[in-house]
């Protein structure tokens, strides 16, 4: 017999599939179809009874026929909640994985239990918060977009300066430009980051910049970490490009507001049969896993949405959906400064309006932005609040409260202490079994930006610090007296300047066997991952 | 004026997009929007004059119109290779980003130059790797696939062990078989693993055993590490729902095969006359990222790709492409024993036959097996080699060229040596100015993985290292005698165990006034820039 977890009735969502039947079978059999294809993917005949009792296929909630429509027909599916295993890869490969390779399924709306939401998080500044960070209440936040690809550094930064001067809410970079030789991710950032600054400390508003992050996987998260470092609070990031988590994970880890660009998206919405509607993937799906601001193309730009399609977007990011903020819709595409009545009557004030090339055309940049503020404010009336920074970085964060955020030049040592740094506890007893030992963090959380810490242990005669392992690595200097350590079923001694290291998962504890006590320093990554008991 | 590279004629890489024109303008005007809207992506009168000269934007280098098909061209346009920044997402950006929410364009060929294949890299493995791997020859590898999901993890780790006992060459998990609660991926990789190494032992053969690698973008390198500890050396991936990138970085950071998935590809494939052909997109550019093996539906299953469809896909996979590997097209999608011969046919020896379903509905899955081989091996002839595995994994490689490759535990220190390391040149003298210093590289560089690393530096009385500035900060704890810190205007008396500090492209200088050796650790981040001269 098989073990099995029995809890009652795993939660689950729903989704809302049409369908276009053409091959003459039955529509309930094209549901059953997909209620496998995207959970069990075996014939029938091989599904265990035990996996239809538990529901572990999607069900079938609902089919109803098209009026009108001979062949069509709306079909609702649930699905257990837990088959995502709650990872934002996998809830895309169970909305539409295998399905996108069959033809005339298209997914027209999703709805998610709060639990899931609540697990994907959603928005973390969404509308409120992007206007309290900006100051901006009343209207559309004005967004314009640095280009072309190609301009020396200096002019991308002024041109993002001009911007800024000129009054314009947010600033992106064009989703082209990312890291290329002759304008690299670093020095763009810290040069139009500076420029956005200086304006911003010229007008006395919050202009944000927002650098496009589309990074290679191996240098994506340092680039945003070196844009984050760079006061940064925001990226601009295409989730089908980089991929959807990395967004995700990038939002919460590095507490940014994100805009999504829907580059390569357009595949999913092109046949009306097919994919899914602009308003599940640019509106309810990229609002669950994080946007703040979603970008599409308007109707009547360079691009084919319709009026009614980009309606549906702005009502799937600003309509409730559980405890999830509120995301702003961002028109754009090829938009101009005479179309601004336009976009305030379909889009309201709770938008992000973004108009690139139009700005840069005119004569003078700062007086084009101008221009487009003054066009937003002839439909809306603004009112300005001081604007609100509640940032925090993650590197900050982690430090937990510290005092210090410039590192001291020099800690001068002292019987075994030293100057400007204090003892702490070693770890909270509840949660770990040691004894008599002492810390002393030396470097790393004191606004040095290193990637490791230094810190300085003591243990006392008799004494031990906790078993336990990690992901993170240790690297350990014998300073005063000896001590012994034990690495999975090996002893190490451990004598002044002597060099030990414990490796990833390695099961380890440091003992004080001797009569005198054992100091040893002890670096470790600063990013890293917490103890595990063992 | 503005400073700009002037290497002349950058490469280019060609796209053959097919365009159908329903709006009446000529063929000329909408290739031309492509080649702005791809790059550069500002209305035409912006274009600074210069990046026409330099050809930023794409560049149409042929249209021809399809005899038949009144309204259809066929257009050539190349794009700098430099406007990738060489990255993945940069790629798909620039091939398809905005043109995918366009209608009528579809990419149905690329062509890259070599440099470029180079850089993205292609397979690792290929079907000469594999083979050499697997010591099968002459005739397709066999794969099936562990399901369904929901099963407990020592059924799936049964199934597993069948199917090798039964002679599957591949096993891959199911692609919704991910990291859910009921099978957690750890526990689920190690079983299954292990059943398949203990069948391999039985049989002599090398069954690869691939799990699937779906996680969040924080927890997938995880899981990818976890799995290569765990001897897995291949894993399955589908790189739209992770990423394209992702899977090119984890086949090389790892040494891994990869399978690719073509989960969420499908909206791509659609509309004849929108996305890119399969060919395109499974075939060149899955095996350009990395893939080693590409699945895709094989037409007469449960999909609806033509054969056609499905040759262009095994010959885009199979053809010359510059140096890069031949990977395998691996038909899958519904197919049984029964249609063995037809997949013989259609596919030839070097391809990878996925039979997952039909294989399980056999009373014995292990037989079931052996009759998936044996119906391979009565349409080709077998000729098996001893299995050879040069599998290194990239952990160890992170070394570099370093002798040592596993940590020590232990470095233990007598007359400031460290046991196992040895003094190094400081660095060379032609591109600084120092005296006296020498180097021990501690630990960092023999196989830790640590984000930094510690060097021991000794200077002689009178000696002095390189005055430098760079962005990495040191941390410096005194070991020996006493030295001197200059650092920008000041300086700092460093003794045994003091910690100082040096910031972000903080000018310093370490100096020797005394009259015994000054020792010292130097603790610095692993990755990090170069010293520059001041």
């Amino acid at each position: 017999m098989h073990q099995r977890t029995t809890s009652p009735a795993p939660e689950r969502f729903t989704v809302d599939y049409r369908i276009t039947v053409r091959d003459g079978r039955p529509i309930e059999e094209h549901a059953r179809d997909i209620t496998i294809e995207q959970t069990l993917e075996v014939p029938p005949d091989v599904i265990p009874p035990e996996h239809l009792e538990q529901q572990l296929t999607g069900r079938i909630e609902g089919i109803e026929p098209i009026p009108g429509s001979p062949g069509r027909y709306d079909v609702a599916i649930s699905y257990r909640c837990d088959i995502t295993a709650f990872s934002v890869p996998q809830l895309f490969n169970v909305l539409y994985g295998n399905i996108s390779l069959k033809d005339n399924i298209r997914i027209t709306d999703i709805r998610f239990p709060d639990s899931l939401m609540k697990i994907f998080g959603g928005p973390r500044y969404g509308i409120d918060g992007l206007r309290r960070l900006s100051g901006v209440y009343g209207r559309p936040l004005a967004c314009t977009a640095i280009k072309p690809m190609g301009l020396p550094t200096a002019e991308l930064a002024r041109i993002a300066g001009a911007f800024a001067l000129g009054g314009a809410d947010l600033i992106k970079d064009d989703h082209g430009i990312t890291d290329q030789s002759f304008h690299p991710f670093e020095e763009r950032v810290i040069r139009c980051q500076e420029a956005v600054e200086e304006a911003n400390a010229r007008t006395g508003r919050k202009t944000l910049y927002l650098p496009m992050v589309s990074g290679n996987f191996d240098n994506l998260e340092k680039q945003v970490r070196f844009a984050v470092r760079r006061g940064v609070r925001g990226i601009l990031m295409g989730p089908m490009l980089v991929g959807f988590d990395t967004m995700r994970y990038m939002a919460k880890e590095y507490n940014l507001i994100v805009m999504a660009h829907p580059a390569l998206t357009g595949t999913c919405f092109h046949d009306r049969e097919h994919g899914m509607t602009p308003a599940v993937l640019l509106g309810t799906l990229f609002r669950l896993i994080g946007a703040d601001i979603s970008i599409f193309p308007n109707a009547g730009g360079r691009f084919h949405f319709t009026a009614r399609e980009c309606g549906g977007i702005a009502s799937a990011l600003r309509a409730p959906m559980g405890d999830l903020a509120p995301a702003f819709p961002c028109p754009a595409g090829g938009m101009s400064l005479e179309r601004i009545p336009e976009l305030a009557a379909a889009f309201g004030p709770d938008s992000v309006f973004l108009i690139g090339g139009d700005v840069l055309r005119q004569a003078d940049i700062e007086e084009g932005t101008r221009r487009f503020l003054d066009g937003i404010r002839r439909s809306f009336a603004e009112e300005l609040a001081e604007p609100d920074d509640p940032f925090v970085s993650a590197c900050e964060w982690r430090a937990g409260g510290v005092p210090e955020k410039t590192p001291r030049d020099l800690l001068r040592f002292a019987g075994f202490r030293w100057e400007g740094r204090s003892r702490e506890d070693y770890k909270s007893p509840e949660e770990f079994d040691f004894r008599g030992v002492s810390r002393q963090e030396l470097t790393g959380r004191f606004g040095e930006q290193t990637a490791f810490d230094l810190r300085y242990f003591e243990i006392e005669p008799g004494g031990y610090s906790s078993l336990e392992k990690h992901l993170h690595e240790h690297v350990i200097i014998g300073v005063r007296g000896r001590g012994v350590l034990v690495k999975e079923m090996e002893e190490f001694e451990i004598k002044i300047h002597d060099v030990a290291y414990v490796g990833i998962h390695q099961k380890h504890q440091l003992h004080n066997r001797g009569s005198e006590p054992f100091g040893f320093f002890c670096i470790v990554d600063h990013l890293r991952d917490r103890p595990q008991k063992v």
